[in-house]
């Protein structure tokens, strides 16, 4: 078993903003996070695919294919979008790293080749701050 | 002569947009970085003085109150904010790069310490991407 | 299960000397780490966390917290220190970074809140060798 | 249970062609990859050990040891050379990053001395893309 | 006046070998970067241009139009070749990353459109190793 | 005229004191980096030489031999030692990383072939923490 890791970016704005509480809880959970005008960051998306390296290529995935899978089915929906408004699999959801992390899993799990196993997305929100989900 | 940097970092959100054109000539201008509803950064600030060394200290600069002097008159007022509306200093200004160096240099012209001579602002709006202002 | 982790700095002083060996032993040991006269390092510490994010807050662990935490805990132990001499926690231990990680864990899992988990300590003592440490 | 890393560096030439297959094959499976004048790489090579941090030295292996193994076992067989040509342990195997791992794991384990376990190859064929292998 | 500078990158084989000296003086000067058989680099290439911000854009350039120069002018004619023997601008040059620095500078020159001013080229052909060139 | 850069590395402890002031004055300057029992840094050390390059070479100097000069005429005299203690050109001085890199630029302009002219000592003492000096 080989695992094979591709690295992808994108630009969003966001907010931490739980609709259901008040401005003043909101704060207090949040602090700078909550502003209502919007922050963002530059994220970096690593993605990360496992199986047995094929005979005739020496690859487990050919690592193009993965890179313009990622961009098609996670980049173009996110990049330079706001994560609260503009993007589908996020609606309904608070906007953090750990459920950003959750959703573009499940996005890239409904298009990955069959034989192609998904082992982990590693997204950074800052060069200081990251998260990892394994789908379990 | 000894040129002394420092780095700090702010989370931002912004678009480029011009109000006096059309969304038509702003999309043709800025493409995904005209979106409505914004996108956002996080942006790498290095700072340089320059100067003797002091013969008491080593120091051009105390690096501790460089970095007190950035976060005070610069981070304070872009961290978790929105540039194009919660940044008086870029209001009426357009958001890029260039615009947003120039103006963390005139901030920072206003604090220094006399005999302090502030020599490069470097942003980083992406790891790909960054501008340099010398003041001139 | 989310992974969050987050990444902390510190500089310290250390040096790798065993005192009930000869000076001649700790040097075919240690070479020049066991200079009497110490020397150091710029620390880069990861630590993990994990469980399910929170149903309000998105959050796995609110990473501001996280990172007061390590702060207090760990950084203001270590930071501008010397290892050997001013850490309570290594104490009679061998300032190895293996050590060193054992202990900032043990540091850490005294004051983490119930119900958060500790899932790694990754410690960077150079930019080409780190150590991790999962508890067991 | 202390995990070890070590960070070391080569360069070198390759090109992904199957000799069993046309021009046409090679072309389409692996695109500019498969130039048959050659490109190539600055590969970073990470290699983990794993154990318990001896009682005398606070070491799971010397990390000095760990540099020399590999840069004897591995970069000397590698940096600057073409992976296709020049390297025995590559000889008859496509030339990917998969492969590559794998083929250094399988040096290495010729030499660990005993009681050090490895645990992890992971090598950086471009700063986007990287294999991790853990020898099953 | 505001410098701009965009990071791109592309991979490549090369030999350091002089054709009018004997094997034996090729390898004195240059060791093992003159295997006959290649070795290669991921190269990372950052271009600075130069001017006034635009009033309307607020740009000195429009970095998705220089990253486009810079990929249809030098990343295209570089990328996954072989320096030595595919290379157009390096024909009857020694591979040198300082010429190589100064080859790119030429092709970026006949490109770049009127009122933008190209400042620097500055080369990484290692994380270790970089050249800067800036046209005189 | 062309820049050439070698990055080279090591560590080592120091501490920020004054012997000519009192404790008290040495830590309202210097605070925590007045600790008497030392702390220390990585030190990441960048080296720019300029020149025209060779005709038969391509090279403007050696990146080789700038590499060994470093390592023989700075590196050997400051990694894994004590700053203020054990390193003859840093006597008498206060172990600033501005003056460090002054005292680097001294002992590197004794050793340079001639014809080969030293143009940067930029060191970093942090990631965050850089100093350049020019010699004048």
């Amino acid at each position: 078993m080989v695992y094979l890791t591709r690295l992808e970016h994108f630009n969003a704005a966001h907010k931490l903003f739980n609709p259901s509480w008040s401005i003043e809880q909101n704060e207090q959970a949040f602090g700078k996070c909550a502003n209502e005008n919007w922050h963002g960051h530059n994220y970096e998306l690593y993605v990360t695919v496992k199986g047995q390296p094929d005979p005739g290529t020496g690859f487990v995935f050919d690592v193009k294919q993965l890179s313009l899978l990622i961009r098609e089915q996670v980049v173009e929906k996110v990049d330079h979008m706001n994560l609260n408004v503009d993007v589908d699999f996020m609606k309904g959801k608070m906007c953090s790293t750990e459920n950003l992390a959750v959703g573009i899993w499940n996005e890239l799990m409904k298009h990955l080749p069959a034989g192609v196993q998904l082992h982990c997305v590693k997204l950074y929100e800052t060069p200081r701050i990251y998260v990892e989900y394994y789908g379990e």
